[in-house]
């Protein structure tokens, strides 16, 4: 293709409201443009990543014997009643009303419309198993949406679900897509880890995120150097050996003006205290109810903790302002445990905890000498937080802590939604039961972002061959006839022989087009210009090396093609 | 691929609720399932044909020089209300409000998005010119909506957008789209006609139609034995030489309790009146106004010729009753002229009308011996109405009718949006411009079904072969293993050599299988039995023909590659 008709269209500025290296590249290289917050158009080039990664996932959906559907981007609320979200799934789900006030929402994922599908065509064990996928543009109305179209708020993703008469089917097909997905992963050219995951809103009980490794990534993976991998929400936090001191002073009150972090409060106290006596307290809330949780100090909440509690149930967030206002019924300032109207669940990090200091549920002011059973019930203590590195892994070995970013995850469903949905089968022995399910899914434009948090130098993107734009580019520099008739020809036999080549034909000069190519990452550039082909040559660079080569034209074709398969 | 991986599940029974054929045969085949109202799953089979439409759309685009993009489905109120459609679209805008209470609406279109876009990249003529096209899921909140995905609320569009630095180029870009089209049409095999259209509420001044005959199409195609074709909509009505009878009897009221049609107060009334007497009132609102538009009583308005009258504007439909209340101040029962508070356009065919019957704006009432310039004040007159056949085409013959189904539209849209949106470049001379623009769309989904309406028979649907789910089945009847070892070898060569293929692995009974095959329009079915393997033949019948030849199991491979590549 040539690069005049493909509306390239590169900034030299950096972005000023991009805080991700992906999302300044992105924009710079012209790869997408924002349109409202969290939604944004993908232009030609942009567009081709997507379309490369699509392909790589419908081809091996495909081979694994998954078979594609295309299921409403626009849902009734009915089956969500059905299921029970759409009271839990808060204000991520875009609802809307049609023009006779029925409501709908846009689906951020089709567990509902698959199994009601589902359960209105299948009858008989014969049916089982299969498998439907579709590549879909979804949307999740993101509080902040940010980082581009790594956390947007339309996003194209491949969900796939799995029917199976019985567990041990399931697990098979949870398998099947496992290993298809490692094909995937393999194939885009990624460098990918395969963690151990809580399974998040979904529910079910077997789960785990691919997830590509990048220092910007939001996901922490926990590994150790004996070859233990999970999701860092995986790692048990262990108990402490009951020692808790006798409480002391009695409970009071301090005025704290402005004070809303544990760091400020530390300071703020006359006599420093230790995080384990600086008790934090957040309100979450799930599929199951809101509660709130109190923690040391410095320790952090996991959220896939909090969804196994079964106070707060499964999908576990934080909640909005003004959820927590409605649920302690009174508005605040610094929150603590102490007459706190809603169910305190406590991490292990403060169950030895005496004489602590915690938020007065007021404005501006702070408790302290509060003590567990004096001041306050004894509440459930459990765990909930996230381990550190250096604490030891479920192998015995230190944990480290490496970031990631969330392209894949997959889960074994068990009859969840069946059972909500009434997707049943009759067995071989005539008995009635739910159909076993799972799901997976991959996050098709997320993998653009995040191949490029990977992928990148200074001077811009350096794609993965199977996913760039084009695998390589031609580009005659100047205005003259026979350098550009040069161009056509090698650009022709390269297309002709299979290779998805770019024609640069936007008589850009020549410092001007080496700047844009690097930006948008192409793998191999091919420059022909007057001095070389004076001399019967043409020049060569791959996008990871600085040296150009000198290459025969009479046998330019045949060392490119080389060249360019080789990588 | 194999069928029992496909969700294939055929109804024997006819849908009840399903009017069209083409909606019926979805259905009864599998292709499609309804979530909810005008909103459809497509099921593996019936998404592999709008794969093939949608590969074939996306090739001859490419060819053309067009670059695919991809634009958000939810689009922000602002660029509508920069185009100033957001109060002039009706509500089959389907608008939504996110988290934050920002207006939303599911895009029906994008010009609006494309423009917005073009105007923050292009500022010179060196940029022009280009087209940009997506393939995607659109919402219109159809206010009935039916006949399946003929004319579904949520459906899968090609839209392209050109942009180019003057009419002549603009003019250039039309052209090749047309081309393009052609293509497109003929690749997937369908019959066609192209005609001339009035441009609806996009605007702009020149557009045509790509039509599938289908005896069910809601388009009238209006023709003439010398060759002649255009829209229905695009035949001027002439004007009736000036004759109208002087003034009779005084206005009267009559009690007409439940009357409501024409016909019924043509049969009503104490003394029958032609039609052109029994003046019927619409109310019609468009992007400049809302008006009344009269006619003769058995004559049809014409909404393309009701879009020309500067009283009402680009995109004229009916209103809705609720904005007819509103427009005219009071409820009513039937409509009429006198005493009408919005401004009244009367058609040709009332011109020569005098003492005549019309609705009396209050229910159950209608006026007699109304008179133009007496009871009212003359109307402007116009043409308003649908031509009838026999009635001259402009080439001076009589006119034919025949149904099309609309699957394609072209416009040369000139500087409408680019206006709008501040679409501007610098042209050679420096001199600032807006850009001229053109859209063309195609009703992807729609195609699927355009297809069915006018390829079938008793037993099914009878696919074009490049859009049908698969190009060929291979079908092994009964348990006999050697059966299904010919047809599997056979499958897999038939594969090998390119040839799409059904392996049909259900162990479904002959008759079920032939009715199943036979309805879902797969255009080449190889059966594989005991009885002809003992003699080394195999059965092959095309989905068009009733007779079964029988082919040497030797050189089958050869014969079926020929026999499927030459249909």
């Amino acid at each position: 293709m040539r690069a005049s008709k493909l509306f390239i269209h590169t900034l030299r500025e950096i972005p000023s409201e991009a805080e991700l290296i992906s999302h300044r590249l992105m924009l710079r290289a012209g790869l997408i443009r924002q349109l409202a917050a969290g939604i944004f158009s993908w232009l030609p080039l942009g567009w081709r990543v997507v379309s490369k990664i699509t392909d790589i996932v419908r081809e091996e959906m495909n081979a694994a014997g998954a078979a594609e559907v295309m299921m409403p981007a626009v849902q009734p609320a009915e089956i969500w009643h059905e299921s029970g979200r759409w009271q839990v799934y808060g204000p991520e789900l875009l609802r809307l009303q049609d023009r006779h006030q029925r409501d709908y929402c846009i689906g951020p994922t089709h567990e509902e419309v698959v199994t009601s599908l589902v359960s209105a065509s299948v009858t008989s064990w014969r049916q089982l198993p299969f498998n439907l996928y579709q590549i879909q543009t979804k949307f999740r109305d993101e509080r902040r949406p940010r980082y581009g179209v790594m956390r947007s708020r339309e996003f194209v993703m491949k969900d796939a679900y799995s029917f199976d008469g019985d567990a041990e089917g399931a697990l098979l097909s949870y398998q099947q897509m496992r290993d298809a997905y490692i094909r995937i992963f393999d194939r885009i050219g990624l460098s990918y880890r395969i963690v151990a995951a809580d399974s998040g809103a979904i529910g079910g009980n077997r789960s785990e995120e691919f997830l590509v490794l990048a220092d910007n990534g939001e996901a922490t993976i926990a590994l150790t150097d004996a070859g233990y991998t999970a999701n860092l929400d995986q790692i048990p936090c262990t108990r402490e050996k009951p020692r808790r001191p006798k409480p002391g002073k009695q409970m009071e009150t301090l005025a704290t003006p402005g004070i809303t972090t544990i760091e400020q409060l530390q300071n703020f106290l006359p006599k420093q205290l230790p995080a384990q006596r600086c008790i934090k307290t957040m309100i979450i809330t799930g599929e199951a109810g809101i509660a709130a949780a109190i923690l040391a100090g410095d320790a952090s909440l996991s959220l896939a903790k909090a969804s196994a509690q079964p106070e707060i149930g499964g999908g576990a967030r934080f909640a909005e302002p003004d959820e927590a206002i409605k649920a302690i019924g009174a508005n605040f300032g610094s929150l603590g445990p102490v007459n706190m109207p809603l169910p305190v669940i406590a991490d292990y990090s403060v169950e030895n905890a005496a004489d602590f200091a915690c938020g007065a549920n007021r404005e501006g002011e702070h408790l302290l000498n509060v003590n567990f059973g004096r001041d306050l019930p004894e509440p459930r203590f459990t765990d909930l937080r996230l381990a550190r590195a250096g604490e030891l892994a479920p192998d015995g070995n230190p944990l480290k802590l490496s970031q990631g970013i969330e392209v894949g995850h997959i889960f074994y469903l068990g009859t969840k939604y069946s059972q909500a949905l009434q997707a049943t089968f009759e067995n071989e022995q005539q008995a009635t039961l739910p159909i076993e399910m799972g799901c997976y899914g991959i996050g098709v434009t997320r993998i653009a972002a995040a191949a490029i948090e990977q992928n990148h130098d200074e001077a811009g993107i350096i794609f993965p061959a199977a996913i760039a734009p084009f695998t390589a580019v031609v580009l005659p520099l100047g205005t003259d006839p026979e350098v550009f008739a040069t161009a056509l020809k090698l650009y022709e036999s390269l297309t002709k022989a299979g290779i998805d080549v770019l024609l640069d034909d936007r008589s850009l000069r020549a410092g001007t087009a080496f700047a844009d190519l690097d930006l948008l990452g192409i793998p191999h550039r091919i420059v022909i210009s007057t001095r070389n082909l004076t001399n019967k040559k043409i020049a060569y660079k791959a996008r990871t090396s600085d040296k150009e080569l000198l290459l025969e034209l009479g046998n330019a074709h045949d060392e490119l093609s080389a060249l360019i398969r080789a990588n």
